[in-house]
């Protein structure tokens, strides 16, 4: 499970032109190069779009950043999900379709670099509020240049481990 | 961390060509067709070394798999490392750099999908024998075709949770 706000994105998005990057902006390692300026706008659009789904409790819109495709594989604390309509239905069942259950969302992007000439793969930490507490981890999302635009294809989001009693 | 041994990375190989495999190959979802044979098999073969350098206690051997780059990125439990330099040093703080204390590990290839033209991402379980006891779970691995051969640059790799109380 992940998450973007726009705002997030955005400072992500910062981090890779800014020279002097403020510690507000977390930027954890100096992001690659090899991505146009285009490509990796459209690449962070991605994630930024399905943040703002999730946060307006839109799951089929926080869905539009996969791939619409049988290959789609999203893995998540040992479970594997294989397929777009499986990943959805996953994402169903454990957090509902809408605003009150889907809760709030933060993606802080940390890299995207490139895979090859048509490909990248994206690093960040997801934090999300729910009701019944927080949750959070790190996601590392590979996405492909399809006919249709960025698209994820392969999502591996592991949680935080949990914390050991003081 | 993960691993490969040539006996189930040829028995995963073969889920790629089987057309009714048996139980025993596990193919846990059909593979992609779109990377060639040849692709396939360097990808797969970079895995195998792996393994089989860890498997002697090669920790060198086995860091060969990996992207000589300060971009490749190591994720795992919520930690992040990044450069090949890194890594390299995470692992042996882990596991020492001798066969006794690395212990046995085996691989288990799920998937093998394209990445664009020249990327590809492989799911696979990763189980390890080792002295204090058993550790396994899920690993996503990212490659590129680059100038000297198939190389994983993004590593994220899980353990499975662990087991609640019966």
């Amino acid at each position: 499970m992940r998450a973007a706000s726009l705002f997030l994105a955005l400072l992500a998005s910062a981090c890779g032109r800014a020279t002097t990057p403020g510690p507000a902006l977390r930027c954890a390692a100096p992001l690659s190069s090899a991505l146009s300026v285009q490509d990796r706008a459209a690449v962070e659009a991605v994630l930024t779009a399905q943040a703002a789904a999730w946060n307006r409790g839109d799951l089929e819109g926080y869905m539009q950043g996969y791939a619409r495709s049988d290959a789609l594989v999203f893995t998540s604390g040992s479970k594997v999900r294989t397929g777009f309509d499986e990943t959805l239905a996953s994402y169903r069942k454990k957090y509902g379709s809408d605003r009150s259950s889907m809760g709030s969302l933060t993606f802080t992007l940390q890299r995207v670099d490139p895979v090859g000439a048509s490909g990248a793969v994206v690093l960040g930490r997801w934090d999300l509020q729910l009701a019944s507490g927080p949750a959070g981890g790190v996601f590392s999302v590979v996405l492909e240049r399809r006919a249709e635009g960025w698209r994820i294809i392969h999502d591996h989001t592991s949680a935080d481990p949990v914390a050991s009693a003081p």
